[in-house]
C-alpha cells in the first residue's frame, strides 16, 4: 500500500470511469452531507464507476496508493456512514450508475441486478414478471440495492421473508485489494463450501464493494387483509402473533406492537389522525397477512384467529385445545 | 502447539470427559468404519465429551499437543469425513452425548438445542408442541444436529424451507484452540455486524466444532397433499413448479424431477414396486404441498394447477392469462 502517490492515483481513477463517471464538485453537495444532515464531509474525488471492471479498477488504484474509499447507495443511512470525511485520502465511490437490472428468471425465481438498482425499481420489475421482491422499507424509493445488503435491512416483512440476508443467493463483489469474488448463482440448494458471501452481508462495506447480486423472488400474493387489534397485555400480543402464525401457516407478512402510548403521540402530533377504535386499549398489534387464496378465503382466516383469541380470555384450557 | 507431549494429552482429555466419556476399544468398531464401510479408521482416543465445558477443554488439550481432532455426529455420513485415520496422532470426538433439547419457545418459533440431538428427536419434540422443523432427510433417525448443520445438509423440503444454514438463528461452536464462541440468540431481525455463524455452517467441521445451535420452528401444516405428474419434458416439469409455487402462494414443499429411465429401472429391481400411471409418459414430477387449510381447500388448489397445466396444453396464450 502506498506505492503510488496519491495525485497519481487520483488522475488514473479519473481516466478509469471516464468524463461520465467523475462528479464535478458542483453537483457533489448532495453526496457529501447525510440523509439527516448530521454529517457534512469532503472526499479528494468522487467517481460513479459504470461496470465491475470499472470499480475493481478504481479500488485496486486505491488501494496502491493507500487511498480510501466510501462506498455510497442511495445516501439514505441515518448514521453517517456513507459520508466521506478526508478530502486528502479519501474517495466517494458512489454506486449509482450500476443501476441495471440483468435478468428475471421466472421459473427459478430469480433475480440478478447490479448494487445500484434502487429498491423500488427492483420490487416492480419482479411484479411484472408475477413475482415478489419482498425487501420493503420507507427508504424504497431511494436506497439501492447494494446499500441495503451491505447494511442487512430487515423492513417490514422480516418475519416472513427473512432480512436482506435471507434474500440473497449469489454476490459479485470487489475486494479491498480490487479483486473480484464472483458468486453469482442461483441454485437454492447449494452446500458445497464456505458461505463467504455472507461475510459481506451486514458488513457495511468493510470488507469490499459489493457489485451485483442474485436474489430470491417468491410468488406474488393474490390477496392481503390487514387488522388492528386491541389486547391487554404485551404477553397477549405475543401470544396473537403466535395464533396468527399457526392459523395461517405462516401467512403473516408483517406484525408491529404498539403501545397506547405511542398511538397518544401520534393522535396529538399528527393531524388528521384518529384513533381507529371506539374505546382506548392499553395495548395494539397491527397484523399483515398475505396469500394466493381468494379474498373471502383470508378474510375468514383472519377472523377465526380473533375469535379463538376472545374464546381464549375465557378459558385458556380451551384454547389451547382450540390452536390444534 | 505440539508443547505437551501426546500421551500426557491423552490423559488428561480422558480425565477431563471422565470414565463414562470415553469409549472402550470393544465399542469402538462402529464409530471407525463409515456408513457405506470404504473407510476403515484408527484413532489414539474416543471420547464423547457431555456439556461444551469438556469439549472445549478437550480440543484445547489436542491444541496444545498438536493432535487432530475428527469431529463426529450420527456417523452418517458418505465420504469418510468422520472416520479418523491415525492411531497416535488424532482422537475421535463423538457428540453423542450432547443430546438434550434445551428449550422450545413457541411463541418465538425457536428451539435450542445441543450438537448430538438425533434429527427426528428434534422433529419430534417441536411437532409435540404443534410446531415443525422442517429439515427431513432419509438418515433423520440416527443423524444428528452438528452433523446436518456441519454439511448444511438440504433434505426433502429445501423448496420451502432452505437448507440447514437457513434454518438457523444462533449458534455455539468451539473453536480450534478451544475458545469457544457462544451466539446461542434467537433474534429473528438481528441485523447487527457479521454473520460469522455462517461460516461454521456448511465448513464440514474445518472451522470448529458446533455443540449447540438454535433452530427456527416452523407452523406445523394441517394438510398434506401429494401427487405424481406425466409431463412432456423437462422444460414442463420446470413450468409445472413454477405454476405450483405462484398458485399455491408458496405451499409446495417437494418437488423431484423423474425420468421414465429411473422409473424403468426401479420397476425392473424393486419387487412390488408397480407404474403409478396406466401409460407410459417420458418424465414425471412428484410434487408435495401443505397448508394450514382444511385437506379440501389443498386438494381443490392442486387441481386447479393441474387443469390449468392441461389448458396450457391447448393454447399457451391462454396459460398465459391463466396465471394472473
Amino acid at each position: 500500500m502506498g506505492h503510488v502517490d496519491i495525485s497519481t492515483a487520483l488522475q488514473r481513477i479519473a481516466a478509469i470511469v471516464g468524463p461520465s463517471g467523475v462528479v464535478a464538485p458542483a453537483d457533489a453537495a448532495g453526496l457529501l452531507v447525510d440523509e439527516r444532515q448530521l454529517f457534512s464531509g469532503a472526499a479528494a474525488l468522487i467517481v460513479r464507476p459504470a461496470s465491475v471492471e470499472q470499480c475493481a479498477q478504481v479500488i485496486r488504484t486505491c488501494h496502491e496508493a493507500g487511498l480510501g474509499v466510501v462506498p455510497q447507495g442511495g445516501n439514505t443511512g441515518y448514521c453517517g456512514g456513507a459520508t466521506p470525511f478526508d478530502a486528502q485520502r479519501q474517495i466517494l465511490l458512489s454506486m449509482a450508475r450500476m443501476n441495471h437490472v440483468r435478468e428475471i428468471d421466472p421459473i427459478g425465481f430469480t433475480m440478478t441486478a447490479e448494487a445500484g438498482v434502487v429498491l423500488a425499481k427492483a420490487q416492480t420489475a419482479a411484479r411484472e414478471q408475477e413475482l415478489l421482491f419482498p425487501l420493503s422499507m420507507g427508504s424504497e424509493g431511494s436506497c439501492q440495492l447494494g446499500e441495503v445488503l451491505s447494511t442487512n435491512a430487515g423492513g417490514l416483512a422480516v418475519l416472513r421473508y427473512g432480512t436482506a440476508r435471507d434474500l440473497v443467493l449469489g454476490l459479485e463483489v470487489v475486494l479491498p485489494n480490487g479483486d473480484v469474488l464472483s458468486e453469482l448463482k442461483g441454485l437454492r440448494k447449494d452446500n458445497t463450501g464456505y458461505d463467504l458471501k455472507a461475510l459481506f452481508l451486514g458488513a457495511e462495506g468493510t470488507l469490499g464493494v459489493i457489485t451485483a447480486v442474485v436474489l430470491k423472488l417468491f410468488p406474488e400474493p393474490r390477496v392481503r387483509q390487514t387488522a388492528w387489534v386491541a389486547v391487554a397485555s404485551v404477553d397477549a400480543a405475543c401470544r396473537l402473533l403466535s395464533r396468527a402464525r399457526r392459523e395461517s401457516g405462516d401467512q403473516v407478512v408483517s406484525a408491529e406492537y404498539i403501545s397506547r402510548r405511542s398511538l397518544e403521540l401520534v393522535l396529538a402530533h399528527v393531524r388528521g389522525a384518529r384513533d381507529p377504535l371506539d374505546s382506548a386499549a392499553p395495548h395494539y398489534v397491527l397484523l399483515e397477512l398475505a396469500s394466493a387464496d381468494e379474498e373471502g378465503v383470508l378474510r375468514d382466516r383472519l377472523e377465526r384467529i380473533f375469535s379463538r383469541c376472545t374464546r381464549c380470555r375465557r378459558g385458556r384450557r380451551r384454547r389451547d385445545r382450540g390452536l390444534r
